[in-house]
């Protein structure tokens, strides 16, 4: 199995830097909480608000994809440190389950960290559940020599 | 070729639905404009705002979704009249260039108009410009017996 | 966590529904091999073959994409039992690295396993590495009743 | 809007260049035909064979994926010249309406033809009938220096 090198950034280092360069993510409010970071991974918590809902009151898919482009970020940046231009290329969500009317939990993992490309899932549950309420994979392209 | 029926919904009958069933689309602010409906298809604008932006100032990639999605809710309330349950099963978007920053339009396309499914493409231009900025399929699941 | 029922069918039952229903799959040849079944999910060996191959030498995307596809088919009948008019209506596949020469593995989970639908994931290795080297999403459409 | 340059390569070269590099593609016999190139596109034809078909006689869904696959390719050749290593990195497909067995027509639209990236969207259609059967995004990426 290829050898993956241990994260450059810890999740400090992270949420940190994402303040810095990305303070729109939270739009004033903390609307999304690293949780942690790993070798290629990361847990990232979307904190209940009512501008996530949608007719019937749950959780709306523009929500979701929020945050699992936010999660992908947070484990690409973690792993490989300070890559301010990384930019989504291409996304593809699917929508399982009524989420519950409460905090989400996204799990990253990335499937492939290369020089120009990073690919990862993302698992999305209601907080205190295990039920996978929506699952998305993204494709993002590193800017040239941002993977050393 | 399928004949496909007219519209149900005018432009101004959706948009007063979609102020009545979700409000939240608009965050009490002007955000969408619906510009146009036609037979399995209808334009929107995305009015320019400091939420919609990410790092580097141009329109961030959840925000394109969110266009995305509420284009295609559009076109098919248009189609089949007032859907209330009607919830994206699937969406795969492309971000294909930079956008400008200045309002977006994107024009939806119903590829089917099913009666359990509607599944739509939806090309998304900077205003002014006819280079596609991004480019989403999604698919809805629509409830039972919504499509008469 | 949703309660998931065990499966309908067994690994034997399943593949000799298939040769049934389904002798295409197979050409003549044995092309694909059912290793095991489990619940919401399953494993599938695509045995190398010529026909699969693309420029370069190494296993085509189209191959793989049937891979995923026979899988995902797979892990419904098993769980589910007989479905014969189940079909796809999306599906969703990353490649991520280049195959080697030789037999791939699929490994599938289903995320969903609804009435009216059935959503899954399938990990695609090379036999003998547990480096994912493609990864799909798809969606199946289960007729009215299928599931009891 | 950008200026696109007009093909690099005609129909002829593109099907004489295929048939050399990936003489698998036709398997022997004669399954996709170029009908056209122009700029940024190209329309392909699938020949109706038994080894396309699926369980209830219509054609299969790894067929489709196949076919849109060449199709894409052939419409990157066609623009930008021999690009042997040219490897699709991800797509997608919706599945909209049962096919007829008969021939199917791919038409391709190159959404951006970038110097690392292509995408691009097809349209498939029975012969004959306006009706989309399949749609399909894809991307591929192209090896440094191809697009010069």
């Amino acid at each position: 199995m290829d050898t993956i090198p241990a994260p450059k950034m810890t999740r400090d280092e992270v949420a940190a830097y994402i303040d810095e360069v990305f303070p729109q993510a939270n739009a004033g409010e903390k609307l999304f909480t690293i949780e942690s970071v790993r070798i290629n991974g990361a847990r990232i918590r979307m904190n209940y608000n009512d501008r996530f809902i949608r007719p019937g009151g749950t959780i709306s898919g523009p929500a979701m994809f929020t945050l699992a482009d936010i999660a992908m970020y947070v484990a690409i940046l973690a792993q490989v440190g300070r890559v301010p231009l990384a930019v989504t290329t291409s996304a593809n969500i699917n929508f399982l389950r009524r989420p519950a009317p409460t905090d989400m939990i996204a799990e990253v993992n990335l499937l492939k960290m290369g020089r120009r490309l990073a690919v990862g899932e993302v698992n999305m549950m209601s907080a205190g559940s295990d039920d996978i309420v929506a699952h998305a994979t993204a494709t993002y392209a590193l800017p040239p020599n941002a993977v050393k």
